[in-house]
């Protein structure tokens, strides 16, 4: 398998996984980690409609005009500050994070999910979901298999305990 | 249709036109014009086994440690001095030419196209293929029509006349 066929297969995975949670997830916010490009912001935003509250984290907006939040739900700078204050801000609000805030360094990327992890349960509401690129371990979530179409290993699902 | 969507759509064009291109090319070097981040010289590579010589062209290397090619392979700084070179030091000895060179500004990406495509014909073998991300308008380069799966407009075809 190319990197071309191995990135359509992740992109796929990505759609697939945002597909399931939207048709999934209760009422509440929506998270966005790791804004980035806006591409999977745009998608969430294009599935659950214009009254669902979509807030966008990343150090700096790096995502396309058309795909940056409104200031108010865009927190900006390390999420290592943005989180936390989110979570002491908006407890159990949340009904889907999604994750996609690797840096490509591997052990930074593992740091990182798992900095997320432990602040995921103060953040989501009652059955709240999680679709990360990382495995988030956390005693907190219950990991559930991939939807039809996504192989083991490929992302990665939990639903709050 | 959301960003993601069509990214993904775009992908999956490049790759059924890149299987195209790599069933129906002659003998000659591949071109490769904007490495990237590798993805698309990683799938050719795949594709046309390790006897064909893939030359790839960009600013700076800024791809995959895995997807760069070997030095007397790989063409660096402004392609408008680069591709000029290539095209008199190896004048018609190229099979396949995948241009993916936009720069994200429409007006730069169209002129740097119309430079690309005014170099081709001295470049390209009998029968020599183009496919690429942007119209490249030349008499010497007949446009043909996208492979199945690829809706018109999305990537571009041509054959040396």
């Amino acid at each position: 398998m190319s990197r071309l066929d191995s990135f359509i297969r992740r992109l796929q995975a990505q759609r697939i996984g945002l597909d399931w949670a939207c048709a999934e997830l209760g009422p509440g916010f929506v998270l966005e980690l790791g804004l980035g490009n806006g591409r999977t912001y745009d998608h969430l935003r294009s599935r659950l409609g214009s009254a669902r509250e979509i807030h966008a984290f990343d150090r700096a907006v790096a995502a396309h005009p058309d795909c940056v939040p409104p200031a108010d739900h865009l927190h900006l700078g390390d999420i290592r500050n943005t989180l936390p204050e989110f979570a002491d801000r908006y407890p159990h609000r949340t009904a889907l994070v999604h994750s996609d805030a690797g840096s490509g360094v591997a052990t930074e990327t593992a740091a990182l999910a798992a900095f997320i992890a432990r602040h995921l349960p103060a953040i989501l509401a009652p059955n709240g979901l999680v679709v990360a690129d990382q495995p988030m371990p956390s005693d907190a979530l219950a990991e559930l298999p991939p939807p039809a179409g996504i192989n083991p290993g490929r992302y990665f699902f939990y639903r709050l305990r």
